[in-house]
């Protein structure tokens, strides 16, 4: 069997015509006609994107089972249409609910959003793809708020599931969160359902807390692939623990990082710190507060490193702030704090801890200056601080997209609601992700990297870092662009397809691939993605699930 | 394409004759005749067993490199002869070198034993499959002892990579082998080598430090398997602690441990204890100290309750054994101590805890008792607990396999040296493993299942229980029979075999199984043993490497 016949049956060609009118009809059978919806008709949802530009779907179907699922794959593998699920359809920056390649049908997962298990007692909870962050949040909230989720900047819209399969990372000891999955179900694209670790034994008493099961574990086969259609993921939760806190660090010397790397690589590898640490640069944290169009800088190119001086200085914050969740009995957290502090304060860096208690006290002596009016600007910063913790104990807050507006033309001013949507808000961003070792040289290589291209092509580094393990960062760069501007948003994608090119180049690939990257894999790769396209083969001879999704072939081939 | 066409090709039929003659003649030509054993004149470790019987080799390969495996294997499928690597054939109680089916050829993987990466700063190493635990260790050591192993009870002559990937579990932090892989490389049956995570990246820097890498994960399917002869393995390593003490409970009631079993499930989910926790009962810890043919009790049939309580008084032993390693800086293990002790301390239990301090005091006291005689005996429980210590510092000791020596007719008195090899010593064990919840009312459950079927069978029950996460426990059953005597080798197989329906029938799956089980994986599951042999037919499709292991055919259909 040569590479090329790999290919073949999974060409991924999008039929017109006939086909795709006979599978429509059978969809509206199955679904009834209001669940499948024509391009032409489709929700601003399934068409708007963050992205400079992105395949367009030729229709969406929303299914409300995973029975009808298995129908809809049936129909699909019958008339050769190829299909492109989304959980939610936020992944901005990545794709938003856009598919692979131009014409697939979406398969909409939205409507799956049953919370169909909650264990207390081992720490559990199953849910379908179109649970949101805030969903979960609020469920665990009325439950008690005895167990915690982990959750990610996306804000409440963005779905549990699809960003777990996308491997996204949170801030809590659970940051991990692709580690935190117990089992999954998929409905492969003959219309078999399989279930992961020990969920595939109808007896099974021990498959919500063992994921390997027994022989191969193939649960890795279902994150940041198109080997089918998750629709049901069992995940683990974190006991609401005794003491929470959150230690800030800022640092004023732009030149400081990686020595902050050397030191928290010790602090994680011997896990005082066990949460993913944040370490955000000047502009993504401004990016949190303000958007670009709001301050009195020349609009054409990236901030001078005066002009972040000063911002720096106006704004009262760091050339890097870093946060970092303490979990534990109080005196555990005590001890942790301990170790924290001799270990990474010095001079240029400030060092504070936040939490609830503390917190409360602020509020309350806030109240009491009200009538003198020494308040003012200080309520934000509070209402900041509070936005922090919330996110180290699982509830979701639309603060964090903010930094999507950075180079809207009209920003708002204040929060964004939890319903906010950059891509129906005309924001442009694309996010790119490269994975490094958790060491100062690399850190600096990284930035000395991407700064200049950044500059190259006028853009503002927006950039974090976050320890998703003991021994790895990844960098998340945003390149945030003005939609409305033609040359822009192809300025964004030259300067997006740079950085990739760069970071793999450079020998770190992301963690993760946008639509954009994902004709990018097999560069520089040896063996791995012929491979992948042999398994995709023997789960879907017909390449009816997502052909061109993270399946390593080149843009060309699609 | 059917079910029973997916086997076909894979059928695992031995070729007898001219095929299985012309392969060894072309890996001689390879290997040189020295390395290429007929089962005729092979070594005793190749056929020697610990189990009631088991398939055996039609010859064995001793490959030097990567390289050579790639060679071998060409050579097998041309001709269709199946293989079965071994990485250095210490599986004991599960199946030894032995092979999944009669006259696979072996492929003894022991001469690859190179650590050919140490990387102190990220804190891994790269290891060959014939790495022994001890081998390792002293690298470690001669290093610097600044990276400890984690170390499992099979004694310093296992392989790493092969407890690796039967996801073995051991004491420390590092517990859960399986998940400290940063990445593999495996040669297929087509001879295509793969690396997994980033490591299929020519450039790549961060293959040390993030194992999923980008796209599917592959890793998965190599644990557990034969999708593909594993040859390399990176391996991330503890940073030796500032402190590490090993807390001993000792429980007097029998009927205690669901109660323990709660109490613990709140310290690994609250991240307290984060190490693996293992838990023995009184005949398990005594199987450590002595044979069950220096006991003053009838050969023939289960020790009774009556004779368990006199020998937990004479050997001054509780019902069941905890030990739980607590490791970080000094202040961080003194604010968990003080969390284990306020949780776990109660009415019938004992707590102390050990370290080298505390060992160093006692053994120069025990210095200075010498002249007068009282020390008689506490040398060997001084000695047994520095064997502990050792165990969560990464130094494996032979001392924990003496278990194996249960029903053997003329046990070792003293120490087993560290070559020790229960097979080859002539030694019965079977192991079983089932998963459970980490809940009282499940380790109740087990415990009423597996007792009454042990007392049928007149086996004494060797059991512990093993935090593998923060939710689950495994059991380790053992069947310790006397090989010598042929009707009890039968009764032992039965009992093994009563005992893994049993747990298959109440949903408690084991973690892994031994040859014996390898043919009743589909009890009671979907889809997933189908799909498994849809993929290994993908990677595999003339069934060379190891049919019949983890590939979920019924014993019938090998």
């Amino acid at each position: 069997m040569t590479a090329s016949s790999h290919n073949a049956p999974s060409s991924g060609q999008m039929p017109t015509g006939a086909p795709l009118e006979e599978a429509l009809a059978e969809w509206s059978d199955i679904l009834g006609a209001e669940r499948v919806q024509r391009l032409s008709a489709a929700e601003p949802r399934y068409t708007a994107t963050t992205l400079p530009n992105a395949p367009l779907p030729s229709a969406a179907l929303k299914p409300g089972t995973s029975e009808e699922v298995v129908e809809i794959v049936k129909v699909a593998a019958r008339h050769g249409v190829p299909l492109y699920p989304i959980s939610r359809g936020r992944n901005w920056g990545y794709g938003d609910a856009r598919p692979a390649m131009e014409g697939q049908v979406l398969v909409d997962l939205a409507g799956m959003n049953r919370i169909l298990d909650y264990d207390e007692t081992l720490a559990s909870v199953t849910i379908e793809p179109g649970v949101s962050q805030g969903q979960l949040s609020d469920f665990l909230r009325e439950q008690g708020d005895r167990l915690w989720m982990d959750c990610t900047g996306a804000g409440p819209q963005a779905s549990v599931v699809g960003n777990v399969l996308e491997r996204g990372f949170g801030h809590s000891l659970y940051g991990n969160r692709v580690q935190q999955i117990a089992c999954l179900e998929a409905v492969l694209a003959d219309g078999r359902v399989l279930r992961t670790g020990f969920g595939h034994y109808r007896e099974a008493q021990s498959h919500k807390v063992f994921a390997d099961g027994l022989g191969p574990a193939l649960q890795g086969l279902f994150a940041q692939s198109n080997f089918g259609i998750v629709t049901r993921l069992t995940l683990w939760l974190m006991p609401r623990p005794e003491r929470l806190q959150v230690a800030l660090l800022s640092a004023e010397d732009p030149d400081d990082l990686p020595a902050i790397v050397e030191l928290l690589r010790g602090l994680r590898l011997g896990k005082t710190l066990r949460s993913v640490v944040h370490i955000g640069n000047d502009l993504r944290v401004l990016s949190g507060m303000t958007g670009r169009a709001h301050l009195q800088a020349p609009w054409e190119s990236g901030l001078t490193a005066e002009a972040r001086t000063a911002l720096r200085a106006r704004y009262g914050m760091g050339a890097w702030t870093l946060s970092a969740g303490l979990y534990g009995t109080a005196q555990e957290v005590k001890a942790a704090r301990s170790v924290v502090g001799r270990t990474l304060r010095g001079p240029g860096r400030r060092l504070l801890y936040l939490d609830r208690k503390r917190l409360g006290l602020a509020k309350r002596a806030l109240a009491g200056l009200k009538w003198t009016g020494l308040g003012a600007g200080l309520r934000e910063k509070l209402e900041a601080a509070e936005a922090v913790i919330d996110l180290h104990s699982g509830k979701p807050s639309a603060r964090f997209l903010k930094g999507a507006y950075w180079r809207h033309r009209h920003p708002p001013a204040g929060d964004l609601p939890a319903e906010a949507d950059p891509a129906l808000d005309g924001c442009g961003i694309m996010w790119l992700a490269p994975v490094l070792p958790m060491t100062g040289v690399a850190t600096r290589q990284i930035l000395d990297l991407i700064e200049p291209l950044f500059a190259r092509f006028g853009f503002d580094p927006l950039v974090t870092f976050s320890t998703v393990n003991e021994r790895a960062l990844a960098a998340v760069l945003t390149v945030a662009f003005d939609r409305e501007d033609a040359a822009e948003r192809d300025r964004a994608r030259d300067c997006h397809d740079a950085l990739l090119d760069a970071v793999l180049s450079a020998g770190f690939p992301p963690y993760r691939v946008g639509l954009r990257g994902m004709g990018r894999l097999e560069a520089g790769s040896e063996t791995f993605w012929p491979i992948v396209r042999s398994l995709k083969l023997a789960l879907d001879p017909g390449g009816i699930i997502a052909p061109g999704r993270y399946d390593g072939r080149p843009e060309g081939e699609k």
